[in-house]
This record gives C-alpha cells, sequence and structure tokens, in this order.
C-alpha cells in the first residue's frame, strides 16, 4: 500500500540515550532512515557527502538561509548545521520515512515552519539516573555535568508540546515503544487513506 | 508511572476480522479490558453479570438512556446495548485502558459525546478476500453474504474520520499494528504529562 512517508523528529535531554535509540531503531526498519543535514564544518576522516552530512560552503549555507531552504537550521561552536525543507518533502513524497535527531530548539523551529511531523521526547527515568549516566562518560568534566543536569528541568519542560514521551527506564523498552510509535503512525488514517480510497473505489 | 487508561474503539465490516484481533490484544495486554456493555438481553448459559454484560431490565435501561448515562447505545434485534460514561470514566481514571468493539454508529455516537477515545478501523485487503472469508464462514447465506459486500463500501467510507486504519491482509502483521497503536497511545504526551511533571518537578 502506498504511503506518504513519516518525519519523526526525537529530542532529549544530554544522557537521556537518545542517539543510542535513534541508531536501534534505524537497524529495525529498512524504510526508515537519518536525515541528513547540511553543514559548512569539515567532513572528519571517513565521513562521506550525501550520507553522513552535505558538506557544504558558508557562501552556500548562507545562499540556503536566505533562499528559505532550511526547515531549521543553528550555529554551534562556530559551524551552521541545517535540515533542508527539500529532504523533508523528498522523504514524505517517496514514503520513505526520516528520523531527526535535534535538539529542543531546532524541533521548535521545525514545528513552527513545517507541518506533519511527529514529535518524540526521549525522558531519562530520574534526575539521579541521569548524574549517574553522565558520570559514566569519561569524556565529560565534573563542570559539564552539572551544567547539564541543570539544564535537564528547563529541557524536560519542552516536553509537553511534544507528541509522545519516552521514558528511557529499560532500554528494550524504550526501544519497544519507539518501535510501536513508528508502526502506529504509519497506520494514521490521514495517511493512509488516499491508498484505501483508491484500494476499494469509495470516494 | 502513573497515567489515564487510554479507551481504544474499533470497528470494522463483517468479515475483516476484528473479533479475532481484539481477542488476540487483549491477552497480549495485562492492563487492557474489554469493555463491559449493558445489555437488556436474557443472558445466555455461562454469561456472567459484570463480566460479559451488565444484564439489566428494559425499565433500567429506560431510565439510564433518560438519564443521559449512556456514551453510545443501540436497539439491535429487539434487545438495547449500550456503554455506559461510568464505564469510560472509571477505565480512565484507574489506568485500565479498555477496547470497546463497537459498529460504526455506535462509534460515531461516542466521537459525538466522548472526548478522548482512540477510533481504529480494521479494513480487508479487498472485497475479493471478504468475499472469500464470509464465503468460509458456514452459517451465513449467500444472500446475507452479498448483502454485507454490499454495505462494505458504505462503511468502508466511515474509516476517514477514525484515527487509524489497519488493513488486516496477514493476521500477525495486524496483530503488530494493533498491539503498536495500543503501546504508542499509552506514551501520548497529554496521557503522561501528569506524571511527568511530578517526576521532576517542572511546573
Amino acid at each position: 500500500m502506498n504511503r506518504e512517508g513519516v518525519i519523526f523528529i526525537i529530542s532529549a535531554p544530554s544522557g537521556a540515550g537518545k542517539t543510542t535509540l535513534c541508531k536501534e531503531i534505524i537497524d529495525i526498519f529498512p524504510t526508515l532512515r537519518h536525515s541528513v543535514s547540511y553543514t559548512t564544518r569539515t567532513p572528519r576522516p571517513g565521513e562521506i557527502h550525501g550520507k553522513d552530512y552535505f558538506f557544504v560552503s558558508l557562501e552556500e549555507f548562507r545562499r540556503m538561509v536566505a533562499a528559505d531552504e532550511f526547515a531549521e537550521w543553528a550555529e554551534v561552536h562556530g559551524n551552521c548545521y541545517g535540515t533542508a525543507i527539500r529532504t523533508l518533502e523528498e522523504s514524505r513524497a517517496s514514503g520513505i520515512d526520516i528520523i531527526l535527531d535535534i535538539d529542543i530548539q531546532g524541533a521548535r523551529q521545525l514545528k513552527e515552519r513545517y507541518q506533519g511531523g511527529v514529535y518524540i521526547f526521549i525522558l531519562p527515568p530520574s534526575y539521579e539516573e541521569l548524574r549517574r549516566r553522565l558520570n559514566g562518560r569519561s569524556s565529560d568534566s565534573d563542570e559539564v555535568i552539572s551544567r547539564r543536569i541543570g539544564a535537564a528541568a528547563g529541557e524536560i519542560r519542552e516536553s509537553r508540546w511534544y507528541d509522545y514521551i519516552i521514558v528511557n527506564d529499560q532500554f528494550p523498552r524504550a526501544v519497544e515503544e519507539l518501535k510501536s510509535i513508528v508502526t502506529a503512525e504509519r497506520c494514521r488514517a490521514s495517511r493512509v487513506l488516499e491508498a484505501v480510497t483508491e484500494m476499494f473505489a469509495i470516494e
């Protein structure tokens, strides 16, 4: 049955387990892909243009911003990152679902500028567990961890305007919930009605 | 995590496989129950009051109709059947999800009178397959089958105002989709936000 591709937008406070969940879910669904963003940063060894990112010059990025070609974009540590409206439109038309792993500010921009996405917020089970997980990352200093915990409450408050909330307490359950959201959203009447209308010759 | 119970309303043309799907899904989820309706018909051997139906007199049923106690009700072959608003409210408050296996007219009444349910429509994969399945039921005459096929197009047209559409082509996939809808709806931000607000002491 033909149906349009669904755009899933996933956000979370740092340490909630978003990246691992996104990887897992893409492995499960053959027709679910990671959205490819545009960036002005230099490719790292092994990164492929069109797969990891679309690597563009600052001039090209600025041209796209001016031409209103981004559904959301931001500057992070001197580099620009953005999701092109065309990427979302192509996914929708081709029936390929895509997942956008973006921060809350990006998700908010997207919601204002683009209709029809499915917004999912991943939560840690508690502040204590969030601290424990962030401590487990050898790369982060105590100062960084404290700042992240401090930011979490403000970020969690933003979960109210998302469509779904997943509490990542037990990882397999969180995967099951994310998987269920993907499967359920594919059955949304608004998305399959056109195909159903054709299948049964109804008006 | 505390959350309110979800009301799932399932309709389908005769022969789409709704009853089998509903049984299967109730076996899967320990906190999902079949809604218990009120009826004026006589209990059949083995039927238990409060489990299969609430068996009430015609006078009591009429009193409940007059007192606006039904979310939906109908008279079928001289007997009355109805879903009490109280049944839905109790489920919602207790966090127990319930499934209502009702016809399209009942579902429409419910949607007009009761907010917050999840409406799911089950479709056969085609008219041909529907005819094949109805032929397989020894109990139905050719005339009954032809009438049901004739009614199906009109019923399928009603699927447009449901939230989800499941095409029951392969049974295990239809079960997986229904299961996913139940799990996903339990993660709806509107349903878990109160619990999340408490867990993280946000306002």
